[in-house]
């Protein structure tokens, strides 16, 4: 993280938009709002190179100096996600291709297309620029690389950036129609040049060709970030870059982009009108926490509304500050907002700020201020990390497959299912590590895969490491059944396991609306609609079993293996996955307080948050007497967490 | 409107697709009908102008001679809404594009570019030409200028006339950009080359950019129309030119229109599925009535069934009646149908007509003859226009601002809540106006404004003024927020007004799945869904607060202006409304019926017009005794409105 | 049918796939599993031909002759459903185009463009090659030309084929204007290259343009089945040629290919998660035995779960059985099933086969061993052919007129309503032919035509006929409405017939949701949704009448023909359509069974088949002793079906 004491507190900032005196007050506001660091650039690129030799910087480096007056520190931006339009015009090939082969015009913004290299030279040529011009500023903490990456484009040099990716990686022509099963419906290639884009199709595009089309396109996004981020690296020392994540979004893997950002950074728009929302954005946190194992930076939330959903409602005071703080007790040394001041056009101006249109005399406003001294309250977290009890597996390529079009099954949705098997460790308190099935699992004594459908060599010794040193691991149904290819794994499923296990899956049973009806006696009879499987059992035990004519097991284990080949309710999958963190010999940290009782409970460091996501109020237990941090009330016995509310607790010693 | 006794009956004719017997048949069962005019040409360009350099209009001649030997005038209609297939295939330019750049083929209709010179040169010749062949025939009553304007066209020539249209606009490239706020997102324009229309983008376009699109394509359609118009003038002398209208519709303005028609005609097909028909159509004809302020003519109806829905459910007998009376009672001074007889072939042969298939022995002929006979009887109310009790503000560009896709809530539909206000003032038997916010609104001591969203400088003026001079004004939700280029307005909302009001808005709050709830002394507690605001009030009176911890005031008052910020049920909305009427000191003008009862009363001229929507009967009392004009029954104390029946009363002097 | 002794079993087999050591083992299973017959080649052009001048078919002749070794026939595909990489990307030509002008790319399957010269010729080269080379092996005992034709394109190519077409069935522009109503919407063309195929247009297309564009898909399909069977005649010699239909499929007028197919083959998956799923396979059944009007042959189904909907539920062991026993019973002389060996690579991968990726040691493989030994125990069955006792009238172009956006009401499905026509005669246990309305109806004493909105003379007069030699004729709604340009015939409807029915029809009334009610003496009062008619009634019987204020009749008859104006439910449609059969004086061959008593009953030669298709058993009183032939088990006086059970029963004369 940047050099800086306490938590960083800020947002985006484009002062562009706005004469100078707006600047001064916006600075003055900042300051009384304890705001301390600002990102600068994101789309000023029109604004810095306004036409192909004219580069105007004078206004960045006036806000830079105001800023540092201040004391206020600048996350700089690489202007690169929006090209001007000037560029666009001159070099129509900047401008990404759709699938169906429209090119974007102008009037919106990350338009660009990742392999053009009108474009690539030009993004890095303003980087350099930018990093030779800023490299001086003490107060240029930090360095961005652009926004947001995610998007594909269909245009014929994308194409051919995919061939030469496919030749990288197969070397042979004869690889490829192996690895792709080419011989299946014609499709043998007998040349590189034939090879093509997933463009418009008349029915189900080859499933090798979809993924590998998917790590393609993510792979050419991390290569222009690796562009940028090598032509600053030279500039800008060893102040940190990076650019910003959005969480599971699922065009991208973030995994394979860990090791190239100095800090991980996530945007997280969690949808207040969403009563899941508090487990899912607990998720999010905790794989952000898990990317690299170190603190990381909220670089993008909402103090109030966004503008991008169907209907955008805004936060309630009490969720904005459990969103902010819950961010910090998952790990984040910072949480920085879009954006510090509303815009007053374009299409983002009905999206929240920290400062909204309707001035600084808003309840929202006042709010922003409390949470600047809040998080200076919390200054000591700073660079505390805390590793997870348990390791979820969570595989971007594993996802891709699983929610490919030709599965049996196109209701599944992985991150749903994740989120499900999520949702009773983060009930419990236990802090989930959220890693990938090939990254080092030793140290854990719980693994669980919700949706290992696609299952790597690597990972399946991983699997049966856990399992043969006495370890639990849980596995989710449609597991263990493709390679890297998306071919089938020979044999039953889970393939590699079914020894461990006692059992094997002979046929995906997708259920047809009104479910199925399965009996247990450990966890009660239950209902599950959407997916079953036909199982076959020997040794496993079973845990619960289908109400159905050529439906047997359901949930079956062995000592060390579990495996569920349905969705249960969350109370029943609770119960199975509470059972596992057991027999691991897990208990969650909770700190001074007894146990949850309704309550979302997190240690970091030596304190504890405590949120009340309900609209009634939660009396917590406490073991030791502690003092509510932001409010200095001191508490033992019992601690009222008052309905909605955020606390965090220093334990005093008894 | 033309030169005629008594009110206009007939409706589209096009012969050209039945053999000359057929002519003579249809004139013999037309004027049995009633039918006074028809409308010829509408869709006749292939058969006038077969090729290039041939022109037949022999057959043209021939029917209107036959019609005027029989009495009938002749709505004629130039021919430009589809142009020819030769015309197509030699000119491609002809044929507009889809937002995607696909090129329409032939086999539809209006399917013409309207910038394309190939065009507009063409369009304008076969006006010009019919204009001289049929300026002497004395039953030409009327000139009908291609039919219902409203496409859109995305191809290089469009983008060219959207520039040109830019530059008239904005004069300099400066200006635009400030105007589109384009130092967001790095849209800022260097060039006008670089300016296009909204094409294909990856995410959200411009909101500026959009709304200027909207206006653009508005004028250049009626660019269209005036090319033909002023082709015609020279020749037609003073006979009414106009074209039709399609009520709402809402890629044109028809309130920019409205200076270039001689008569307001309108297109009008409400879906008799719709139990919410009858005030949707009642305010769509008090929009034409008020565009212009003058009577104006029901251009196309349907007898029975249209084609163009899902499903297409047909009119009773009552329905039919209703709607013919409706559009009378409602100022038009005639009703036209389309179309005289059902098409045998094409793409509307399951559009009904005033003559079907099934042949003249059928129920629906048998009422069409009714009718005619009905207008005939209502002679006398030609020319009577009739002044509204009430403004109600409707802006096409207001419209398109609240719901361009980058708002707070994309579930807002303008017109549905324009409906909802309308709704009790057309129940209590108020006349009401419907008039554009920069309309003169001196002289209504009621002014509602259902969604004032875009604010210009003018009508904010105005509205001060209503208030001002104590005169009432109500305002509905999301209201003074952006200005002509949909940027925010400055400061808290309705904007200009908070001090009138006495309170701000400072959050928009679109409410997730169950609403909220809201608690009224004055109008009850009720629940509302969808919309909501947080406002903070200084001196307004608090007539409803919301019931949600970040919520407070729902609707407030001043002296003379009333905030709504929510869409409450519809008697809540009805009581408020009514109230603000009261508080205006107006009531309604309901002829010799005491009340409405329940059903639907309308004065013109010395007629009161009485309907009943429902399936029960209804008892009116009477103030004076009346007669019905359709069916010469006297009645006095009360008169007995049959289930679904139409009344014309005229009141007879006590 | 192929020279074999008994009933065909087996399935597509793609050997391309693997190594040779499977192959082996893969025909030792087949033979345990009774497999006679397999699919060889329909997706190996790139594998045979894998570049412009490489034939590769050694490994076709080792696998032939492994499986002759084994007594196992080949049903010889060429493999002209999808062409090689190579030939696309050095023909473009090859790939189809999308409506909106996307040529496909490669990656699926299906995706030539049946105009183009290029494919055309390579299809028909391939396949003489093929013939050439396996004329001679014995056990190639049938010839299987492409796979499932069903695909549109929007190419030049064949937007020329398609004017030549219209040349053809038209000869002059003329005819083509009058047939297609051109006169109206400005529509006339003046030369043929002005046609075009329904492309991208602004709204509706005309009609007659729509339904002939219909007619040349299906034709331009044929030609490229006759390019390749007419090919192959030469050198196959009487072994019967023939292409895999799929029921009724919507892009192809099965009913004009029936003459140009030596064997009717059909690919059938009927959804198991679907509870009608029963009757709607053994109606499409009887369309396949009435197409030609002999055995024909399941060339594919599923074993287990298929991978191309939504989600694909798998089918039971029951289940599966009584599908590929139903087929037997309806007349095929073989079941074929996609595919043996389950792909392990490509967009099918998930879809089930006769041996699946988990082994020959599962359930599913063990049925079907079991299935092999009964369709052996049904050997003498094989070409017996039984005609039906009731005609129930289908039509393509019918259908295409009856969906054509156009129309009154575009929720009306036609196959929806044939199959709820054809329910309660299935569940009588009548053997139902499927046929057209312009084939010999001579034989039948009830017609029934659920949907006849196409009408042409010959069929008017055929059905006329029906009525006047006493038979009877039962009509559906919208029946008798257009010709076959989709022109309005004149006068009331049902067109051609209202003299015989005493009654007319003079208004279609598509009902908004809610529907209406309808009561009668005879049926009982029921409710309907969706459509019905406005009826005048002179000598008609009326048999239920609607509860509207503009409907009268609902269902009336005359001596001979009934018309049904609505969509009663099931029981009251049974009532009607039981009546007429009764009045037809027909009755159901039930075997040795005394009635259904809810078991499905079908006859096929001396053997007669039982399912119970519900979850409880059923108890079916017998008329004579019979033996389960599948089983050996008699039973005289009752036999008890078990729930979801299949039984084959020989009556043993009492």
């Amino acid at each position: 993280m940047i050099e800086q004491k306490g938590l960083l507190y800020g947002g985006d900032y484009n002062p562009e938009q706005w004469p100078r005196e707006v600047w001064d007050e916006d600075i003055n506001l900042m300051a009384e709002a304890g705001v301390n660091i600002v990102t600068l650039g994101v789309f000023s690129w029109a604004t810095i190179q306004p036409s192909e030799d004219a580069w105007r910087t004078e206004w960045l480096h006036d806000i830079v100096d105001k800023l540092a007056g201040a004391g206020i520190a600048v996350d700089m931006a690489t202007p690169s996600a929006s090209p001007p339009p000037w560029l666009g015009l001159a070099e129509p090939t900047v401008r990404a291709t759709t699938r169906e082969g429209i090119r974007y015009s102008h009037g919106s913004r990350n338009h660009f297309c990742p392999s053009a290299p009108a474009y690539r030279d030009r993004a890095r040529e303003v980087a350099r620029r930018l990093g030779a011009e800023f490299d001086t500023y003490p107060n240029v903490a930090m360095w961005h690389v652009g926004n947001e990456y995610g998007q594909y484009c269909f245009c014929e040099m994308c194409g051919a950036a995919f061939r030469g990716w496919l030749q990288k990686r197969y070397e042979s022509i004869a690889a490829l129609n192996d690895a792709w099963g080419t011989a299946f419906w014609s499709q043998r290639y007998s040349a590189w040049a034939e090879v093509d884009l997933p463009r418009v199709a008349p029915y189900l595009i080859n499933p090798a060709q979809y993924i590998d089309h998917r790590r393609f396109a993510s792979d050419l996004l991390l290569d222009c970030y690796l562009d940028q981020r090598d032509s600053l690296r030279p500039l800008v020392g060893d102040r940190p870059i990076t650019t910003n994540f959005m969480g599971f979004f699922d065009l991208v893997d973030y995994k394979s982009w860990e090791a190239h950002v100095d800090v991980v950074a996530d945007d997280h728009y969690g949808d207040p009108a969403d009563s899941q929302q508090p487990h899912h954005t607990a998720l999010v946190h905790d794989l952000m926490r898990s990317l690299g194992h170190k603190p990381w930076l909220m670089m993008e939330q909402a103090m109030g509304a966004v503008n991008f959903r169907h209907f955008n409602t805004p936060k309630t005071d009490a969720h904005r500050r459990r969103d902010v703080l819950r961010a910090v007790a998952h790990g984040a040394d910072g949480v920085l907002s879009f954006q510090w001041r509303q815009s007053k056009s374009g299409s983002e101006r009905f999206h929240s700020a920290m400062l909204t249109n309707a001035g600084p005399g808003t309840r929202l406003h006042q709010e922003v201020r409390k949470l600047g001294a809040d998080l200076r309250a919390l200054g000591q977290l700073q660079g505390e990390h805390r590793r997870g009890d348990i390791a979820l597996i969570f595989d971007w390529e594993s996802m891709w497959a699983a929610e490919e079009p030709s599965v049996p099954d196109r209701r599944l949705r992985v991150l749903e299912r994740v989120q499900e098997w999520y949702r009773p460790f983060w009930e419990a308190g236990f802090l989930v590590d959220v890693v990938s099935s090939t990254e080092d699992l030793s140290g854990y004594h719980l693994v669980v895969a919700p949706s290992q459908h696609l299952l790597r060599p690597e990972a399946l010794g991983q699997f049966r490491a856990v399992v043969e040193r006495g370890d639990q691991l849980v596995l989710g149904p449609f597991s263990g059944v493709v390679d890297e290819h998306t071919a089938l794994l020979p044999g039953p499923t889970p393939a590699g396991l079914t020894d461990l296990l006692g059992a094997e899956v002979h046929q995906w049973w997708p259920l047809p609306e009104g479910g199925v009806e399965i009996s247990s006696d450990r966890h009660g009879s239950f209902h599950v609609g959407g997916w079953a499987e036909q199982l076959s059992v020997g040794d496993a035990v079973v845990l619960a079993t289908y109400e159905h004519s050529d439906l047997g097991p359901a949930v079956v284990s062995s000592e060390g293996l579990t495996y569920l080949s349905c969705d249960p309710p969350a109370e029943v999958l609770a119960s199975i996955l509470l059972d596992c963190a057991q027999k691991a010999g897990l208990a969650p940290d909770l700190g001074p307080i007894s146990s949850t009782r309704g309550a979302e409970i997190l240690r970091r460091g030596p304190l504890t948050f405590a949120f009340n996501n309900s609209e009634t109020p939660l009396q917590l237990e406490l073991v030791n007497p502690v003092v509510d941090l932001l409010t200095n009330q001191p508490a033992s016995g019992s601690y009222q967490l008052a309905a909605g509310a955020s606390a965090v607790l220093r334990e005093e010693s008894r």
